[in-house]
This record gives C-alpha cells, sequence and structure tokens, in this order.
C-alpha cells in the first residue's frame, strides 16, 4: 500500500521496498538459514530484482544485521518498559517474563533468525548486537538479585537462574508454532510461573503437602 | 586409525571414510546450517572428493537424516537409562535432567544440527524422528505425572512442565561454549535443582523466609 508523502516526492517507494525486502530475508533466513539463503532468493520473494536489492541494502549480511538490530533493540525495550511498570522484583518479574514469552512467542520466525545466526553477523556488528544482549540478561540478572537482597527468591545462584529464565523464553521461538494450541498469553502465564518457581518465589505460597 | 579387520578384508576403510563423512557434515551443518552446506564442503572436509562421498552416502539429506536418528536414538537411550537407575519421580527426574543437560552441554555441536535442522529432512525421515521425540517427551511427562499422583510434584499443567524442562536441556546446545566457564557436570546440577523447582517438588524443603 504506497501512500504519498507529505511531500509528495518518491521516499514511500524506496521505503516500501526496503521494508518488502526485510520482510522477505526474514522469511528466507528462517526457512533456509542465512548460508543456505542467496540475495536472489530474498529479491525475488519481494518481487524484485536481484541487482534491485543492493540499491537499498549493501549485502545479504547487512539486512541479517538490520533484522538483528531491530529485533534485539525491541526485545530490550519491552523487557525495560516491563520492569519500569512494576516495583517489587516479583511483579517485574512476572512482567518481564510475560512480556519476553509472549513475544518470542508472536514473533518465533523473527525470532528465530534473531538468535540463531548470530554466528553469521560480521565482527562489529556482532560485537553490537552481543552488547545487547549482555543489556537484555543484566535485567533480568538484576532482577533475580534484588530479590534474593530483599528476600522475596531465593537462588543460589542469580546469574545461572537468570540465564535459566532467559533460555526458556527464547526457546520458545524454536519450537511455537500458531497451530500448536497454546496461545502466546496462556504461555506467557504458565512461563511466569515458571520463572517464579526458578528463582524460589513460591515457597511461601505453596506450603508442603 | 584404520585396523586390520579380522578377515583381513577392505571393510575398515569405507567404515572409516563414512565416519569421517559424519563427523565432517556435523561440523559444517552446525557452522552453515543445512541448506548453507554443500556435499562439496562435506567431502573436501572430509579429504575426499565430492564423487567419494557418494559411495558411501546417498546424499546430504541422508547425512543428516544420520546424524539425527543416531543423536535422538542416543538421547532417548540415555534418559529412559537414567529413569530406570531411580525408583521414585523426585529421583527419577533428577537422573534424566542431569543425563539430558549433560548430553547437551558436552554434544552442544551435533545437538545444534539434531535439535535446529528437523526442518531440512525429507517428509519420512521427519515422521520417524519426531516420533522419537514424542517418546522422550513421553518419557518426562509421564515422570512429572506419577510425581504428581504420589503427592511429590505440584503442577498445574504437567504436559506444559514437561515441555519446559525439555526446553532448558535442548536450549543448552544453542548457547553452552566449552570456555564458558560452567562444566557440564556443574549445569546439570543446577538444571536438576531447577526441573525441581519447576515440577514443584521443593515446596517441602523450602520454608518461607
Amino acid at each position: 500500500m504506497t501512500q504519498v508523502t507529505a511531500a509528495g516526492g518518491p521516499e514511500e517507494a524506496p521505503r516500501g521496498a526496503r521494508a518488502r525486502l526485510l520482510a522477505a530475508a526474514v522469511e528466507a533466513f528462517a526457512a533456509k538459514g542465512f548460508h543456505g539463503t542467496t540475495t536472489r532468493d530474498i529479491a525475488a520473494a519481494a518481487g524484485m530484482s536481484p541487482a534491485a536489492l543492493y540499491v537499498h541494502h549493501r549485502s545479504k549480511e547487512e539486512l541479517l544485521y538490520l533484522i538483528s538490530r531491530t529485533g534485539h533493540d525491541r526485545t530490550l525495550a519491552l523487557i525495560r518498559e516491563a520492569a519500569a511498570g512494576a516495583e517489587r522484583p516479583r511483579e517485574q518479574l512476572v512482567a518481564v517474563v510475560r512480556a519476553f514469552t509472549a513475544h518470542h512467542a508472536r514473533s518465533h520466525t523473527s525470532a528465530r533468525v534473531v538468535n540463531y545466526e548470530l554466528a553469521a553477523l560480521a565482527p562489529d556488528h556482532l560485537a553490537e548486537i552481543t552488547a545487547i544482549r549482555r543489556e537484555i540478561n543484566q535485567v533480568v540478572r538484576d532482577l533475580v538479585e534484588a530479590g534474593v537482597c530483599s528476600g522475596e527468591f531465593r537462588t543460589a545462584d542469580p546469574r545461572m537462574t537468570a540465564l535459566a529464565v532467559l533460555s526458556l523464553g527464547i526457546d520458545v521461538a524454536r519450537w511455537y508454532r500458531d497451530d500448536g494450541g497454546w496461545s502466546p498469553d496462556q504461555l506467557a502465564d504458565h512461563y511466569a510461573e515458571a520463572a517464579l518457581r526458578l528463582v524460589g518465589a513460591n515457597a511461601a505460597e505453596t506450603p508442603p503437602p
């Protein structure tokens, strides 16, 4: 749907083409992997010539980098927003895990590319993405540590527990299917409960049988 | 290391070549994905000509199938053996999760191929592998349900809890590095504890603060 821009200029067409190429690249990388995809595949899926792709994107790797950067920025923003919307570690953890899990279920195709094609990034791009992943880890780790300090959580190794909480959410991108019987919200609820168990937050609520 | 066979015949050389090709295929598929790998890449890594590959394996897909079948058979055997070595659901779960986690850490390269290239299998091979994956899921689900029945575990949804327990172990193949600071055994211990928390087995042992 090409819209006339405010200036009435031709900017909209190139932006539309860039977006089409990115969407085609996500599908192709998810289906055949970065190394199994050619720029010709991507251009064809976007209804363009291989030469036209290079008008909009410098390389196949640049497409992967843009997908990866957008996905990681969005994930970090989502979980920061979720953490900021609550005050105590327990409620923050629930909000963060809900947002993280639902995102990986809803966007499972792009999340597979974002999480499983890191090794195909150029070294400078990989360094940039790795820094964002560290920030994502740090949000969850700070939260787990805050809960341990306040006595709400009990875990001997907050670092490994934070890793396990995120690992569960990331792996959703591998196995989640839209017709699999669980909605993103149902899964988010179950995984928020799972995260509370992993950090040892439920001890006070589940007395021995 | 070629050994002289009992019959003194030439069987050992072809068997060695088959194994070399399989090992080369694991490395190549893990690094560049199934679709990003050519039979030429695999043959070259095994020190053979592309034509020689076809003497031993019908196709690239057959190599993937053999890797996948071996990996899944081994995983199922490992967890069945672990479950059979204990009597109560709690000890069985600990043994199964320890074996499953340590295996995905130790064999993280082949486990990535086994878990992330399923979509590249031919339909009949995929059906066969899917059946083994169902058996693996069933072992863990039966165990979680047995623990719920006996009152040792508490979880509202044993099916999703079993999935989460396995998901944690599978995702180890994505992130585990040999120089990452945790040995397979340390990780196995932590994940066995995590699994006990996920199934609600620790309520009796962690009284509220």
